[in-house]
Protein backbone atom coordinates (compact mmCIF):
# COMPACT_ATOMS: atom_id res chain seq x y z
CA UNK A 1 0.00 0.00 0.00
CA UNK A 2 1.20 3.75 -1.07
CA UNK A 3 2.13 5.64 2.32
CA UNK A 4 3.98 8.90 2.71
CA UNK A 5 7.79 8.82 2.07
CA UNK A 6 9.75 10.40 5.04
CA UNK A 7 13.07 10.71 6.15
CA UNK A 8 14.15 8.51 8.76
CA UNK A 9 17.66 9.53 9.49
CA UNK A 10 20.58 11.82 8.69
CA UNK A 11 24.47 11.61 9.39
CA UNK A 12 27.75 13.31 8.10
CA UNK A 13 28.99 11.39 5.17
CA UNK A 14 32.81 10.79 4.38
CA UNK A 15 33.82 12.03 0.89
CA UNK A 16 35.55 8.63 0.44
CA UNK A 17 32.23 6.66 1.66
CA UNK A 18 29.87 8.18 -0.98
CA UNK A 19 29.19 6.66 -4.59
CA UNK A 20 27.15 9.72 -6.38
CA UNK A 21 28.34 12.64 -4.90
CA UNK A 22 31.58 13.87 -3.23
CA UNK A 23 33.71 17.28 -1.55
CA UNK A 24 36.43 19.47 -3.07
CA UNK A 25 38.87 21.41 -2.17
CA UNK A 26 39.83 24.01 -4.91
CA UNK A 27 42.67 26.20 -5.25
CA UNK A 28 42.37 28.72 -7.21
CA UNK A 29 44.38 32.06 -8.34
CA UNK A 30 42.15 35.21 -7.68
CA UNK A 31 42.49 38.39 -10.40
CA UNK A 32 45.06 40.16 -7.99
CA UNK A 33 47.62 36.61 -8.21
CA UNK A 34 46.62 35.56 -4.76
CA UNK A 35 45.92 32.02 -4.00
CA UNK A 36 43.06 30.94 -2.64
CA UNK A 37 40.60 28.08 -1.33
CA UNK A 38 37.13 27.20 -2.39
CA UNK A 39 35.26 24.39 -1.46
CA UNK A 40 32.61 22.65 -3.34
CA UNK A 41 30.02 19.91 -4.19
CA UNK A 42 30.36 17.49 -7.22
CA UNK A 43 28.58 14.24 -8.41
CA UNK A 44 30.92 11.17 -9.60
CA UNK A 45 28.91 9.80 -12.06
CA UNK A 46 28.98 12.74 -14.60
CA UNK A 47 30.00 11.04 -18.06
CA UNK A 48 31.97 11.64 -21.21
CA UNK A 49 29.19 14.24 -22.41
CA UNK A 50 30.45 16.45 -19.39
CA UNK A 51 26.85 16.63 -18.98
CA UNK A 52 25.35 15.87 -15.14
CA UNK A 53 22.09 16.04 -16.29
CA UNK A 54 18.61 17.31 -18.19
CA UNK A 55 15.83 18.63 -18.12
CA UNK A 56 12.84 18.50 -20.52
CA UNK A 57 10.14 21.31 -21.18
CA UNK A 58 7.51 19.98 -23.05
CA UNK A 59 5.41 22.00 -25.32
CA UNK A 60 2.37 20.35 -25.77
CA UNK A 61 0.21 21.89 -28.44
CA UNK A 62 -3.13 21.18 -29.95
CA UNK A 63 -3.24 20.82 -34.14
CA UNK A 64 -7.05 21.93 -33.55
CA UNK A 65 -6.88 24.26 -30.32
CA UNK A 66 -8.83 22.16 -28.32
CA UNK A 67 -6.51 23.22 -25.29
CA UNK A 68 -3.96 25.83 -25.03
CA UNK A 69 -0.44 25.43 -25.54
CA UNK A 70 0.75 23.25 -22.04
CA UNK A 71 3.79 21.49 -20.62
CA UNK A 72 4.13 18.48 -18.41
CA UNK A 73 5.80 19.17 -14.76
CA UNK A 74 6.46 16.23 -11.87
CA UNK A 75 5.77 15.75 -8.14
CA UNK A 76 8.68 13.65 -6.46
CA UNK A 77 9.72 12.62 -3.06
CA UNK A 78 13.33 13.93 -3.00
CA UNK A 79 15.09 12.97 -0.11
CA UNK A 80 17.68 15.57 0.27
CA UNK A 81 14.78 18.42 1.03
CA UNK A 82 13.06 15.77 2.85
CA UNK A 83 9.82 17.26 0.99
CA UNK A 84 8.08 16.64 -2.53
CA UNK A 85 9.42 18.76 -5.23
CA UNK A 86 7.81 20.17 -8.42
CA UNK A 87 10.09 20.02 -10.73
CA UNK A 88 10.41 19.70 -14.99
CA UNK A 89 10.72 15.96 -16.06
CA UNK A 90 14.55 15.52 -15.74
CA UNK A 91 17.45 13.08 -15.08
CA UNK A 92 21.22 11.83 -15.21
CA UNK A 93 22.33 11.17 -18.43
CA UNK A 94 23.27 7.17 -18.99
CA UNK A 95 27.11 6.32 -19.98
CA UNK A 96 26.80 6.55 -23.74
CA UNK A 97 23.60 8.54 -24.13
CA UNK A 98 23.31 11.93 -25.70
CA UNK A 99 21.68 14.73 -23.49
CA UNK A 100 18.89 14.48 -26.35
CA UNK A 101 18.85 11.17 -25.91
CA UNK A 102 18.72 11.13 -22.31
CA UNK A 103 15.27 14.20 -23.00
CA UNK A 104 13.65 11.98 -25.08
CA UNK A 105 14.14 8.50 -23.08
CA UNK A 106 13.13 10.75 -19.46
CA UNK A 107 10.48 12.04 -21.17
CA UNK A 108 8.52 9.02 -21.86
CA UNK A 109 9.84 7.58 -18.88
CA UNK A 110 8.32 9.78 -16.31
CA UNK A 111 5.24 11.46 -18.04
CA UNK A 112 4.57 8.32 -20.85
CA UNK A 113 4.57 11.13 -24.16
CA UNK A 114 6.39 9.19 -26.77
CA UNK A 115 8.81 11.50 -28.98
CA UNK A 116 12.00 11.71 -31.28
CA UNK A 117 14.75 13.27 -31.45
CA UNK A 118 13.17 15.09 -34.95
CA UNK A 119 10.68 16.70 -32.01
CA UNK A 120 13.46 18.38 -30.40
CA UNK A 121 12.66 22.13 -30.98
CA UNK A 122 15.74 23.71 -29.21
CA UNK A 123 18.71 22.36 -27.37
CA UNK A 124 19.78 24.88 -24.59
CA UNK A 125 23.70 25.44 -23.68
CA UNK A 126 24.66 23.69 -20.64
CA UNK A 127 24.00 25.63 -17.62
CA UNK A 128 25.32 25.58 -14.14
CA UNK A 129 22.53 25.12 -11.27
CA UNK A 130 24.20 26.54 -8.17
CA UNK A 131 27.95 27.93 -9.23
CA UNK A 132 28.72 29.18 -5.91
CA UNK A 133 28.63 25.47 -4.15
CA UNK A 134 29.20 23.24 -6.54
CA UNK A 135 29.80 22.08 -10.81
CA UNK A 136 26.41 20.50 -11.06
CA UNK A 137 25.22 21.32 -14.48
CA UNK A 138 22.50 20.81 -16.88
CA UNK A 139 20.80 20.90 -19.91
CA UNK A 140 17.37 21.96 -21.14
CA UNK A 141 15.98 19.96 -24.13
CA UNK A 142 12.44 21.96 -25.42
CA UNK A 143 10.25 18.73 -27.04
CA UNK A 144 7.38 19.50 -28.88
CA UNK A 145 4.45 17.08 -28.50
CA UNK A 146 2.10 17.70 -31.27
CA UNK A 147 -1.82 16.88 -30.67
CA UNK A 148 -3.11 15.41 -33.84
CA UNK A 149 -6.70 17.97 -34.66
CA UNK A 150 -9.14 14.64 -33.68
CA UNK A 151 -7.97 14.27 -30.16
CA UNK A 152 -9.88 16.85 -28.28
CA UNK A 153 -8.23 16.98 -24.87
CA UNK A 154 -5.10 16.50 -23.38
CA UNK A 155 -3.67 12.72 -23.79
CA UNK A 156 -2.65 11.29 -21.02
CA UNK A 157 -0.41 7.99 -21.68
CA UNK A 158 1.17 6.22 -19.05
CA UNK A 159 4.13 6.31 -17.42
CA UNK A 160 6.87 3.81 -18.05
CA UNK A 161 8.58 4.29 -14.34
CA UNK A 162 11.55 2.07 -13.10
CA UNK A 163 10.84 0.11 -9.99
CA UNK A 164 11.52 2.00 -6.92
CA UNK A 165 10.43 5.45 -9.00
CA UNK A 166 7.57 7.37 -7.61
CA UNK A 167 6.42 10.35 -9.52
CA UNK A 168 3.55 12.02 -10.59
CA UNK A 169 2.98 13.75 -13.18
CA UNK A 170 0.71 16.74 -14.19
CA UNK A 171 -0.16 19.23 -17.40
CA UNK A 172 -0.52 22.82 -17.04
CA UNK A 173 -1.49 25.38 -19.32
CA UNK A 174 1.40 27.33 -19.88
CA UNK A 175 -0.13 30.79 -19.07
CA UNK A 176 -1.35 29.20 -15.47
CA UNK A 177 2.11 27.29 -14.43
CA UNK A 178 2.59 30.65 -12.44
CA UNK A 179 -0.58 30.37 -10.47
CA UNK A 180 0.04 26.59 -10.16
CA UNK A 181 2.70 26.94 -9.13
CA UNK A 182 2.10 29.42 -5.91
CA UNK A 183 -0.34 26.76 -5.46
CA UNK A 184 1.91 23.80 -4.93
CA UNK A 185 3.66 25.91 -2.61
CA UNK A 186 1.21 27.29 -0.09
CA UNK A 187 0.16 23.47 -0.13
CA UNK A 188 3.69 22.33 1.46
CA UNK A 189 4.94 21.35 -1.92
CA UNK A 190 8.60 23.30 -2.65
CA UNK A 191 9.26 24.42 -6.38
CA UNK A 192 12.99 23.65 -8.35
CA UNK A 193 13.93 27.12 -8.44
CA UNK A 194 14.67 26.45 -12.67
CA UNK A 195 11.01 25.80 -12.88
CA UNK A 196 9.63 28.51 -10.95
CA UNK A 197 12.38 30.92 -12.74
CA UNK A 198 10.96 30.09 -16.17
CA UNK A 199 7.20 30.73 -14.96
CA UNK A 200 7.96 33.77 -13.45
CA UNK A 201 9.59 34.74 -17.06
CA UNK A 202 6.68 33.50 -18.91
CA UNK A 203 4.07 35.54 -16.51
CA UNK A 204 6.27 38.69 -16.71
CA UNK A 205 7.18 39.05 -20.05
CA UNK A 206 3.17 39.85 -20.33
CA UNK A 207 3.13 42.72 -17.82
CA UNK A 208 6.55 44.23 -18.02
CA UNK A 209 6.43 45.13 -21.46
CA UNK A 210 2.97 46.24 -22.11
CA UNK A 211 2.71 48.69 -19.16
CA UNK B 1 47.42 44.23 -12.43
CA UNK B 2 44.20 42.35 -12.47
CA UNK B 3 45.23 38.85 -14.22
CA UNK B 4 42.99 36.09 -15.46
CA UNK B 5 41.54 34.01 -12.56
CA UNK B 6 41.98 30.49 -12.81
CA UNK B 7 42.20 27.06 -10.93
CA UNK B 8 45.17 25.65 -9.72
CA UNK B 9 44.50 22.18 -7.71
CA UNK B 10 41.40 20.15 -7.00
CA UNK B 11 41.18 17.40 -4.36
CA UNK B 12 39.00 15.69 -2.76
CA UNK B 13 37.82 17.08 1.02
CA UNK B 14 36.84 15.33 3.46
CA UNK B 15 33.35 16.26 4.96
CA UNK B 16 35.05 16.63 8.44
CA UNK B 17 37.53 19.12 6.94
CA UNK B 18 34.92 21.14 5.38
CA UNK B 19 34.10 24.27 6.74
CA UNK B 20 31.24 25.76 4.25
CA UNK B 21 30.02 22.79 2.59
CA UNK B 22 29.31 18.96 3.71
CA UNK B 23 28.04 14.99 2.33
CA UNK B 24 24.83 13.84 4.29
CA UNK B 25 24.06 10.29 4.29
CA UNK B 26 20.02 10.02 4.31
CA UNK B 27 17.94 7.49 5.38
CA UNK B 28 14.29 7.89 3.97
CA UNK B 29 11.36 5.33 3.88
CA UNK B 30 9.99 4.78 0.30
CA UNK B 31 6.43 5.01 -0.65
CA UNK B 32 6.68 1.37 -0.35
CA UNK B 33 7.69 1.71 3.07
CA UNK B 34 10.71 0.22 1.54
CA UNK B 35 14.22 1.37 3.81
CA UNK B 36 16.34 3.56 1.15
CA UNK B 37 19.85 5.56 1.38
CA UNK B 38 20.48 8.53 -0.59
CA UNK B 39 23.38 10.95 -0.80
CA UNK B 40 23.26 14.65 -0.69
CA UNK B 41 25.26 17.57 -0.43
CA UNK B 42 24.75 20.64 1.96
CA UNK B 43 25.59 24.10 3.20
CA UNK B 44 26.93 24.74 6.89
CA UNK B 45 26.27 28.13 6.52
CA UNK B 46 22.25 28.17 6.68
CA UNK B 47 21.27 30.43 9.11
CA UNK B 48 17.81 31.10 11.16
CA UNK B 49 15.36 31.98 8.29
CA UNK B 50 16.24 28.48 6.91
CA UNK B 51 17.03 29.66 3.57
CA UNK B 52 20.63 29.56 2.23
CA UNK B 53 20.54 32.11 -0.52
CA UNK B 54 18.74 35.49 -2.44
CA UNK B 55 19.23 36.31 -5.83
CA UNK B 56 17.83 39.65 -7.02
CA UNK B 57 15.68 40.59 -10.01
CA UNK B 58 16.17 44.14 -10.39
CA UNK B 59 13.36 46.05 -12.71
CA UNK B 60 15.23 48.53 -14.18
CA UNK B 61 12.07 51.49 -15.37
CA UNK B 62 12.57 54.81 -16.91
CA UNK B 63 9.62 56.89 -15.61
CA UNK B 64 10.08 59.09 -19.46
CA UNK B 65 10.68 55.46 -21.04
CA UNK B 66 14.22 57.24 -22.36
CA UNK B 67 15.53 52.70 -22.01
CA UNK B 68 13.37 49.84 -22.41
CA UNK B 69 12.89 47.96 -19.10
CA UNK B 70 16.46 46.58 -18.27
CA UNK B 71 17.70 44.31 -15.67
CA UNK B 72 21.03 43.86 -14.40
CA UNK B 73 22.93 40.83 -14.21
CA UNK B 74 26.70 39.73 -13.48
CA UNK B 75 29.80 38.37 -14.58
CA UNK B 76 31.72 36.57 -11.88
CA UNK B 77 34.99 33.96 -11.41
CA UNK B 78 33.26 30.58 -10.24
CA UNK B 79 35.73 28.38 -8.79
CA UNK B 80 33.20 25.03 -8.48
CA UNK B 81 32.73 25.55 -12.43
CA UNK B 82 36.33 26.88 -13.37
CA UNK B 83 34.71 29.67 -15.36
CA UNK B 84 33.32 32.72 -15.78
CA UNK B 85 29.66 32.53 -14.79
CA UNK B 86 26.69 34.65 -15.81
CA UNK B 87 24.02 35.18 -13.05
CA UNK B 88 21.59 37.63 -11.06
CA UNK B 89 23.10 39.16 -8.20
CA UNK B 90 23.06 37.02 -5.65
CA UNK B 91 24.78 35.94 -2.15
CA UNK B 92 24.07 34.08 0.80
CA UNK B 93 22.09 35.72 3.90
CA UNK B 94 24.22 36.55 6.63
CA UNK B 95 22.74 36.11 10.63
CA UNK B 96 19.85 38.37 11.82
CA UNK B 97 19.14 39.40 7.99
CA UNK B 98 16.10 38.64 6.55
CA UNK B 99 16.32 37.34 3.07
CA UNK B 100 15.00 40.69 1.65
CA UNK B 101 17.48 42.53 3.55
CA UNK B 102 19.95 40.45 2.34
CA UNK B 103 18.70 41.30 -1.09
CA UNK B 104 18.53 44.91 -0.85
CA UNK B 105 22.48 44.49 0.16
CA UNK B 106 23.49 42.35 -2.37
CA UNK B 107 21.99 44.80 -4.86
CA UNK B 108 23.57 47.50 -3.83
CA UNK B 109 26.78 45.90 -3.20
CA UNK B 110 27.14 43.91 -6.65
CA UNK B 111 25.51 46.44 -8.80
CA UNK B 112 25.82 49.93 -6.74
CA UNK B 113 21.37 50.26 -7.02
CA UNK B 114 20.41 51.57 -4.10
CA UNK B 115 17.16 50.50 -2.96
CA UNK B 116 14.67 50.03 0.12
CA UNK B 117 12.30 46.96 1.61
CA UNK B 118 9.52 49.60 0.48
CA UNK B 119 11.05 48.70 -3.47
CA UNK B 120 10.36 45.16 -3.30
CA UNK B 121 7.72 43.97 -6.15
CA UNK B 122 7.71 40.69 -5.07
CA UNK B 123 9.51 37.68 -2.38
CA UNK B 124 8.92 34.93 -4.03
CA UNK B 125 8.82 31.19 -2.42
CA UNK B 126 11.92 29.90 -1.14
CA UNK B 127 12.43 26.85 -3.96
CA UNK B 128 15.20 24.66 -4.11
CA UNK B 129 18.25 24.65 -7.04
CA UNK B 130 19.14 20.82 -7.67
CA UNK B 131 16.49 18.86 -5.18
CA UNK B 132 18.17 15.58 -6.62
CA UNK B 133 21.37 16.52 -5.08
CA UNK B 134 21.10 18.81 -2.46
CA UNK B 135 18.64 20.72 0.14
CA UNK B 136 20.28 23.96 -1.14
CA UNK B 137 17.87 26.85 -1.33
CA UNK B 138 17.15 30.36 -2.30
CA UNK B 139 14.24 33.22 -2.31
CA UNK B 140 14.01 35.29 -5.29
CA UNK B 141 13.27 38.62 -4.78
CA UNK B 142 12.02 41.44 -7.23
CA UNK B 143 13.27 44.78 -6.73
CA UNK B 144 11.78 47.98 -8.92
CA UNK B 145 14.53 50.45 -9.36
CA UNK B 146 12.65 53.64 -10.63
CA UNK B 147 14.85 56.06 -12.62
CA UNK B 148 13.15 59.01 -12.97
CA UNK B 149 12.12 60.85 -15.99
CA UNK B 150 15.19 63.55 -15.54
CA UNK B 151 17.37 61.00 -16.29
CA UNK B 152 18.06 60.07 -20.40
CA UNK B 153 20.10 57.23 -19.65
CA UNK B 154 20.00 53.94 -17.41
CA UNK B 155 22.31 55.32 -13.94
CA UNK B 156 25.37 53.10 -13.31
CA UNK B 157 25.91 53.72 -10.27
CA UNK B 158 29.31 52.49 -8.54
CA UNK B 159 29.42 48.94 -6.69
CA UNK B 160 30.95 48.65 -3.23
CA UNK B 161 32.18 45.25 -3.44
CA UNK B 162 34.09 43.48 -0.56
CA UNK B 163 37.66 42.97 -0.78
CA UNK B 164 38.23 39.85 -2.66
CA UNK B 165 35.22 40.17 -4.75
CA UNK B 166 35.45 40.81 -8.41
CA UNK B 167 32.16 41.18 -9.95
CA UNK B 168 31.18 43.10 -13.16
CA UNK B 169 27.50 44.16 -13.68
CA UNK B 170 25.90 45.05 -16.83
CA UNK B 171 22.46 45.94 -17.70
CA UNK B 172 20.14 44.06 -20.29
CA UNK B 173 16.76 45.33 -21.87
CA UNK B 174 14.79 42.48 -20.70
CA UNK B 175 13.74 41.54 -24.31
CA UNK B 176 17.24 41.55 -25.22
CA UNK B 177 18.15 39.21 -21.86
CA UNK B 178 17.78 35.52 -23.73
CA UNK B 179 20.10 36.94 -26.67
CA UNK B 180 22.92 37.99 -24.40
CA UNK B 181 22.80 34.98 -22.34
CA UNK B 182 23.48 32.84 -26.20
CA UNK B 183 26.47 35.57 -26.90
CA UNK B 184 27.80 35.13 -23.45
CA UNK B 185 27.55 31.20 -23.70
CA UNK B 186 29.20 31.13 -27.27
CA UNK B 187 32.06 33.28 -26.21
CA UNK B 188 32.88 30.69 -23.38
CA UNK B 189 31.02 31.72 -20.01
CA UNK B 190 28.48 29.67 -18.46
CA UNK B 191 24.64 30.86 -17.81
CA UNK B 192 22.99 30.40 -14.40
CA UNK B 193 20.05 28.02 -15.26
CA UNK B 194 17.93 29.60 -12.99
CA UNK B 195 18.65 33.11 -15.18
CA UNK B 196 18.57 31.13 -18.67
CA UNK B 197 15.34 29.64 -17.37
CA UNK B 198 13.83 32.61 -16.63
CA UNK B 199 15.05 34.58 -20.16
CA UNK B 200 13.74 31.84 -21.65
CA UNK B 201 10.37 31.96 -20.21
CA UNK B 202 10.05 35.85 -20.88
CA UNK B 203 10.96 34.89 -25.18
CA UNK B 204 8.60 32.42 -25.21
CA UNK B 205 5.89 33.46 -23.80
CA UNK B 206 5.98 35.95 -26.64
CA UNK B 207 5.88 33.44 -29.01
CA UNK B 208 3.89 30.42 -27.57
CA UNK B 209 0.60 32.43 -27.06
CA UNK B 210 0.66 34.05 -29.96
CA UNK B 211 1.07 31.61 -32.52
Amino acid sequence: MPQEPKILSTEELAAADAKWVTLQKIKWQDPTGKERIWEAAARKTRGSTGVDAVAILAIIRSESNAFPPSTVIIEQFRPPVGKFVIELPAGLIDPKESPEEAAVRELEEETGYKTTLKDILESAPVTVSDPGMTNANMKLVIINVNVPASETKVPEPDQKLDQGEFIVKRVVALKELSKVLEEYDSQGYTVDAKLSHFALGYRMAGTVESS
